[in-house]
């Protein structure tokens, strides 16, 4: 079992905890302090040992900003978690405000008096991050100041469990499609095009992605926490526990690179500094203690990694289109035992320990890509769903299910979304997810010139919902990792999607409708940019999508009237590929449901 | 006649105009000379006495920027300048670097030696201009300096025409919906709320707009060439020459302004600085003479007129309903007579002066909004084509006529493009009309929500021509303004429309579609942004256009199988509602001929 499930009744005590660091606070000479839920990689996870604001606050969402005055306390958190965070901490230490997290200074500076100091943990704490709070504080005669120790480890004691260590294993040329050294070779030839003499990676996928290694240091996510220094000429460091290699991953690692521990990255940038070299730094996700080190070394510049490994090489295409169809073999078992027992009372909990032994039984499972959100009902609604014991819910006749989950296989990661009818749908649940699925249709059909980006297509998946008045309040798609962050960049099909498309890049295609309180709709498919073939007397050079993800769609939520033809046809045709490319790997009694879940639409 | 033709004849001596400039230069120290093409105003039209850039190179564009140096000199200008620029220039003496404009700071550096002297006037370049080339050139060792007098006025001497004064004329509260002082008052509000003591105004519509005055200071464009400064309590000064204001111009300006000479608004900013006070500039559109007078006064900050002036009042709606009427009888009158004459020899001149003659026989046209464009066959793919008497081109049968113009009224300003099949059109012709038209329509009936931007409804533009691997290198719409600009911000519907869309802003919808060498189509209607009706079940608050500009779009032109049965709707409906409120006030003749173009199609 992959994802647990909390009980949320080993409540911490929160007060006893604040005051201990006030305590460490005073003695410092601080007035405030800043507790982020980031650890030094600004991962989307953490490992047990980096859930500070956990262990202080008792909130346990993947995005929050504590700040602990000496009089009071303040937890900042986005709209995805107000209600969880007044659930789950003390509300008579802690304050939820109502500002933006954009806002922080300004509860700062409403709670601190100018010319006191606010203390922070340069190490949790991005270079944006920092200069950009520094700069409004700064406005009000409020000074932010580096911690030399984080105050809440010392607070936490001997209770903080150690630091991961899992082993790193090697990620086999067959799977990625290129050698490290010809990767560090890409990255050396940008740092010598960019005029710089090095580059620190602080993004353990990026670094995972440059070495063609993989880990098990926070859940979900397979990498090992590391740092890495990339000169432009020569072997690159690799700053890393040594417990974490074994024989095999040092053979791997050692012909391309130098191994060291990570305490010791301060004191080479600082030896870059005296060298009066320019080091390469990514200000919008490096911490600000690595920047601090570099001093005058210090190259503002975008992770190069970011981008290369947005791009698939045809090996790790090959390994999705693999990974998707095991996937997509797991679903069709998980979906056809649903619709079996949906109406005899499963629970949302049973849907997801079904779903994940569906995905073990294919024997290439090597983690979930995420947390399955699995709503039913009014759950469904709520956009970052995750069932507890508490929110657990049963499938009920006349209700949606929506159905968030993904897979880590070695050659692929996989994220898809399945919006279930239980029992029989109203007429205005069927409309919307019509609604939905033109969205979804619009995307998967786009064609589109060389130079688009994602905000460009964005409004496709939309336009059919905000015709019937109605719209959803979160991006159309991501990027996806190979083997690695079932969240990654540049790319990403939204409002803010403004890096170009390139054919190899892999991108989730999920509009989505939420009627708050009711029920929750969600289609998603992994797609793949492709260039597109120019109809005759086309001019330009296009590019498209092919979709990888190869599940049913539920068709008793389609309304076969609200959809054009071209529309019927694309779901016709993706119905049958899926039937065709999962039957063979199928039980008799799951590829006999199939073949009716792909059935075309009458 | 307010359009002129040029016949390209009366080239000037370039090379010895260029010569009398070097020797001022030697004179003043200067290495390189920055000859823009923009005046103090940065506006898309500049009186004769600013066309430095025309007199020095023989270019007539509307954008570009020269550089001379001692031995070389250079013109830079944008993609739809090439071949102009080329065919009016000596190239004996200017080259022409296949640099974007971004990239001036690399010829300089190729071409001037490090440690040289740069000069520009700082009357005729922004500040981020300045700024952005200043770092460039730091870079590189070279300095940019201002010059104290323009040294191309100074070798143009006497023959430079005198500075344009022509007389302002209060606009009526009618026509503007809201007295100067109610907009005096807004600005004012913003001043306060950002912390600032005044605000100089560069821009002549803007002023213009705040005052509710027009003028005649350049071509198509009825503004004063003025400048003001706004303080955040007290009356506004106006700065322009005193011999533009009669006894009626005073009396309205008087009670709302202070008024002084242009001359005087250096020592103004000055005063400013030495008594400690913030003054907003617009860094992006004020003239870098500006902050350097105001210096430590400067507080960077956009023009707070351009935001408040996007969205029109109910008046001014009102006028632009009237002016499209106006101009869309006009247009019918003008059509009817094209098509019964067509193919009987016409050339595009001709029907540039026959549209104008039939603008002006409506008795309020004050101006035409721009030079028309009226390109036939080969001239309609070339995006900003103006008709010389060289270029003119007879209308053939076979052939596609796009024709681009806009009128001037004093209740509002209009801008249509319509594409014509002259004789009978191609297959092709008519396929990609049709793939424009289905473009013009996406955008014609788009629904969205509130705080769309422009960026969000263009690619609906394009969709149908992406499909069949067309596409057009402009953006689909511009804002309009009201008896002002025919071109106005902040909103577009483009790749860069970043604005927020609000009811009571004008834009222009108009795809297009290019063939070198062969056609062009475009279609353009104004629309206005209204909110939505939102249908039932809807949740959210929408936006929506509302067509303004009525006359017939060729159905000659358009291939019905093409059309989803809601574009027939929409294209049959728009044709019955053009119909019914231009027939009234046709003569018989076009009164037939609107009823024929006007039909539903089959």
């Amino acid at each position: 079992m992959f994802q647990t499930f909390d009980s949320s009744d080993d409540a911490p005590d929160t007060a006893a905890r604040v005051k201990e660091v006030r305590a460490l606070m005073a003695a410092s000479g601080l007035e405030a302090l800043l507790v982020p839920r980031a650890d030094e990689h600004q991962g989307e996870y953490v490992p047990r040992s980096a859930e500070r604001l956990r262990w202080l606050t008792g909130f346990s969402g993947s995005a929050g900003l504590a700040i602990v005055a000496r009089r009071t306390a303040a937890l900042f958190v986005d709209g995805r978690y107000t209600v969880q965070s007044r659930a789950e901490v003390d509300t008579a230490v802690f304050q939820f405000p109502d500002l933006p997290r954009g806002r922080v200074a300004e509860w700062i500076a409403d709670h601190v008096s100018a010319t006191h100091v606010v203390g922070f943990d340069p190490w949790l704490h991005t270079v944006s991050e920092i200069e950009h709070l520094r700069g409004k504080l700064a406005a009000k005669g409020i000074r932010l100041k580096p911690t030399p120790r984080n105050l809440v480890d010392r607070a936490w004691g001997r209770d903080r469990p150690a630091p991961p260590a899992a082993p790193v294993r090697p990620q086999a040329l067959k799977h990625t499609g290129r050698a490290a050294a010809d990767k560090i070779a890409d990255v050396q030839a940008r740092l010598k095009a960019d005029g710089q003499d090095a580059c620190v990676l602080t993004l353990p996928d990026s670094i995972c992605w440059l070495l063609n290694i993989r880990g098990a240091d926070v859940a979900h996510n397979p990498v090992a926490l590391a740092f890495a220094l990339v000169p432009a000429t020569g072997k690159p460091e690799l700053f890393l526990a040594a417990d974490k290699l074994d024989a095999a991953a040092r053979a791997h690692l050692e012909p391309v690179t130098r191994i060291g521990e990570p305490a010791q990255l301060a004191a080479r940038l600082k030896a870059l500094r005296a060298a009066d070299k320019k080091v390469r730094l990514d200000p919008g996700t490096a911490a600000y203690a690595l920047a601090r080190a570099l001093g005058t070394a210090l190259a503002r510049g975008a992770d190069p990694c970011i981008a290369m490994k947005a791009v698939k090489t045809t090996a790790e295409i090959k390994g999705a289109r693999a990974a998707h169809l095991r996937d997509g073999q797991a679903m069709a078992r998980f979906l056809a035992w649903l619709d079996a027992h949906a109406t005899r009372g499963i629970d949302e909990i049973e849907a997801v320990t079904r779903l994940e032994a569906c995905r073990a039984e294919t024997g290439a499972l090597r983690e979930i890509s995420f947390d399955t959100i699995s709503g039913s009902g009014a759950n469904g609604a709520i956009v970052h769903y995750r069932v507890s014991r508490a929110s657990n819910r049963r499938l009920m006749a006349g209700e949606l299910f929506l159905l968030d989950s993904g897979a880590q296989y070695v050659d692929g990661t996989t994220d898809i979304t399945r919006t279930i009818a239980i029992g029989k749908p109203s007429a205005e649940m069927r409309r919307r997810f019509t609604l939905v699925l033109k969205g979804h249709i619009a995307i998967a059909t786009a064609r589109f010139p060389k130079g688009s980006r994602g905000i460009d297509l964005d409004p496709f998946a939309r336009r059919a919902l905000w015709e019937a008045g109605l719209d959803y309040d979160h991006g159309t798609g991501h990027g996806i990792g190979s083997y690695l962050s079932v969240h990654e960049g540049p790319q990403s099909i939204s409002r803010a999607g403004m890096a170009e498309l390139v054919p190899g890049m892999l991108l989730s295609n999920e509009p989505g409708y939420y009627q708050a309180g009711a029920y929750g709709i969600r289609i998603e498919n992994v797609v793949l940019v492709t260039p597109a073939e120019v109809p005759e007397g086309g001019e330009r050079p296009m590019m498209g999508f092919e979709t990888l993800t190869l599940a049913p769609i539920d068709t008793r939520l389609v309304e076969r009237k609200l959809l054009s033809p071209a529309e019927v046809a694309w779901l016709d045709s993706y119905h049958a590929r899926v039937r065709d490319a999962l039957s063979p790997g199928l039980d008799t009694e799951s590829r006999g449901w199939l073949a009716a879940a792909t059935r075309a639409i009458a």
